[in-house]
């Protein structure tokens, strides 16, 4: 990790101490996405097949999972593995459910009732990784909102194994969540099948989810397609910001970087401390553990471009923190939840000791899909609502706009909206009459 | 309007008659405004000068609205006007407050706090057009959530008139919902300025607001720059979708029907109706009605593109609905509430006769920022959430790590994420010391 200490950087330097690295090579990525999405726009299951020869090496005549796939994936599952998923699905779901929106009506004039209902998003799109790992994890996070909001097609994406068969405990993860349409697809092709729909794989209206640069890139593209899908939020490499003080656990911490360092050699590490000695004591146990880890390259790579910041003082740290707005904000502090109130933009934040990232990413209850790249200064991370629209209604009775249809009357004449006006006009008549 | 029978229709020109106008000349749109956005990224007000006098046709020494700008606007309005501007931003509030979203927090496990708080997006930046005509609905529309969220910076940008005064109901809109920094500048040029930020305006991190194609595209471009700014929705032009049965007024659906097609020539108007007399009594009343109104050339325009279209039933109507997924609906139903359970995708629903879309426009209570182009099937209209984000917290004793550790542990090891497992494992082994 690169050493620095705030107090003594200038503005421009203290900028390019908090700058997220650019995405390599994006121009090649957003060609190399744009033709993969035009291919199965153009020959929809013939293009995903072919997609899936060309980047998973596996040749497939059906993509969809079958029913038998399910059961023999349950099967293959220890029963720890499959207990650890129903566990965390129950969780999440406790979480998530209790955070629901809810609708609610009230007369804001005698004789005008206003109202919001909820629908559930008709038909949604899940993407679940399996690039480097499996993430039966994702499939929970995604499907357990999609379930409680009540989605009514909930089609879900993940990329085939070398053998043609996919990830057991996505697959049990999934059906966990009720979903039974699950497609053999990744990258590029799985968001433009999911986004414009294949004979086989159905067009959906919002596509969620993690994924790669290309996957990433391809949600960016359906996004601003006229005839796309909607996405869950913008999408970067994941990011923890970790703030010690001098009573913090150096091995905790060290985990707990060294977590979101072994996820990719893009990921992004920041730690700010006011104590020199705990500055030292991490990068010995990061160095420590280091040794231990199948990872240990990847997360090498990503410590190269990290940073442990030495600050003033914890709420200048805090400071800090809220201009970067970081996707995970641990807080190893004495007193953290003190600090709480001060925490301004950050997707999960993780009180005290003993709340590693690793309970939130998998079974602490809330969601791990979270704003990265400093979206969190305006999202934040899935929720039910995510996976539900809300629509106002308003029911008028005669009183109703004799109350309040003068107002209406009085703004769209000074907005020179006519026919607004008679709208209106021609009712307030009626009622009078 | 064109007359069409639903029935009578091959499944391609269902799609035909649904389909809305392509924007016209965006490939242009785009250059012209990307150019704008380069512009006042390398020449800050300098270049929002320029384009003001450009576009504008006013040369403005300083933007911002001064104070003695509001209080002058202040006293030019009618006191019938300032009182309806009052009365509505009340009701606007009223509504919108009911409908905030709280913080909550549960035990997910024992020692397992979990919890979402609330902050508001600490800086915003709001649009309110003024070219065809200046809108203070707009400006109470997105001031008075911005205000309930509690945004700490509320910028408010809106296109100078020809004297290089700002619209004074606007200003005086703005003023009722708190908001003190209003620069007179429009169009992308506005957009830009809010999202990079110039040496007058604020950087903003959500842009807010409706606007003309110039301003929609500035939207869209900059929620895709690097460096830009988040954006409330994706806008097209405003639609109205009516359903009408026999007892339906034709002088009112006629006047709903119109009050959007005078918006501009590319409002989207559809009138659905199982009743052909009914169609017949709308088609005369529009005639007689139009003669009457100021915008008639716009309206007209607007018209020739609008469909009514016979359905074979109310049923049948709410499911062409559903898939057009209006901006707005209005069901003139003997039993329109009866229906509203049909309703899948909507902005805003008009329940019955006394209802008309103006009032919602207005002063009901409901925001009339709304989803246009079909956006309804993923997204509802502006709430004070749009002016928030909602972070999850994660508080956890040692007894929680005990409990939900293991858990972790498993679907950790699952994923070969051994750092994830190992920031566990060390504090499972500290808790059982």
């Amino acid at each position: 990790m690169i050493r620095m200490d705030w107090n003594a950087l200038d503005p421009g330097e203290r900028e390019q101490a908090l700058r997220r690295p650019v995405q390599l090579a994006q121009a090649t990525t957003a060609a190399a996405v744009s033709a993969i999405l035009d291919e199965v726009q153009r020959d929809g299951d013939d293009a995903v097949r072919a997609c899936t020869r060309r980047f998973d090496g596996i040749a497939l005549e059906s993509m969809q999972v079958t029913d038998e796939e399910f059961a023999v994936a349950g099967s293959e599952l220890t029963p720890a593995l499959r207990a650890a998923i129903d566990e965390a699905a129950q969780r999440i779901a406790r979480f998530h459910e209790a955070g629901m929106t809810s609708a609610y009506a009230l007369e804001t004039a005698p004789g005008v009732r206003c109202e919001r209902i909820l629908r559930a998003i008709q038909r949604v799109g899940l993407y679940v990784p399996a690039g480097s790992a499996p993430l039966p994890s994702t499939a929970l996070m995604l499907g357990v909102p999609a379930r409680l909001a009540g989605c009514a097609e909930v089609v879900l994406c993940t990329p085939p194994r070398r053998d043609g068969s996919a990830d057991p405990a996505v697959l049990y993860a999934a059906r966990r969540c009720g979903i039974t349409r699950v497609y053999k697809a990744g990258g590029a092709q799985a968001i433009a099948a999911m986004a414009f729909g294949t004979d086989s794989i159905p067009r959906c209206d919002k596509l969620f989810g993690p994924g790669n640069a290309y996957v990433t890139e391809a949600k960016r593209q359906v996004a601003l397609a006229d005839d796309g899908a909607a996405i869950d939020m913008p999408a970067g490499p994941s990011e923890v910001l970790v703030i010690a003080d001098s009573g913090a656990n150096p091995a905790f911490v060290a985990a707990d970087l060294l977590s979101q360092a072994e996820h990719g050699p893009d990921s992004q590490v920041i730690l700010l401390s006011d104590d020199d000695v705990l500055i030292d004591a991490v990068s010995a146990e990061i160095d420590t553990q280091l040794d231990a880890l199948p990872r240990a390259d990847v997360a090498r790579q990503a410590l190269t471009g990290s940073r442990a910041i030495r600050v003033g003082s914890i709420a200048q740290a805090l400071d800090i923190s809220n201009r970067y707005a970081p996707e995970h904000l641990i807080l190893a502090l004495r007193d953290a939840r003190s600090w709480l109130p001060r925490v301004q933009a950050a997707g999960s934040v993780f009180l005290g000791d003993w709340a590693p990232e690793a309970l939130g990413d998998y079974c602490s209850g809330t969601n791990h899909v979270l704003p990265t790249s400093g979206a969190a200064r305006f999202i934040g991370g899935l929720t039910v609502a995510s996976f539900q629209v809300a629509i106002t209604v308003q029911e008028v009775e005669p009183r109703g706009i004799a109350a309040i249809g003068p107002c209406a009357v009085e703004l769209a004449s000074a907005e020179g909206l006519h026919a607004h006006r008679q709208a209106v006009v021609l009712r307030l008549q009626a009622v009078a009459a």
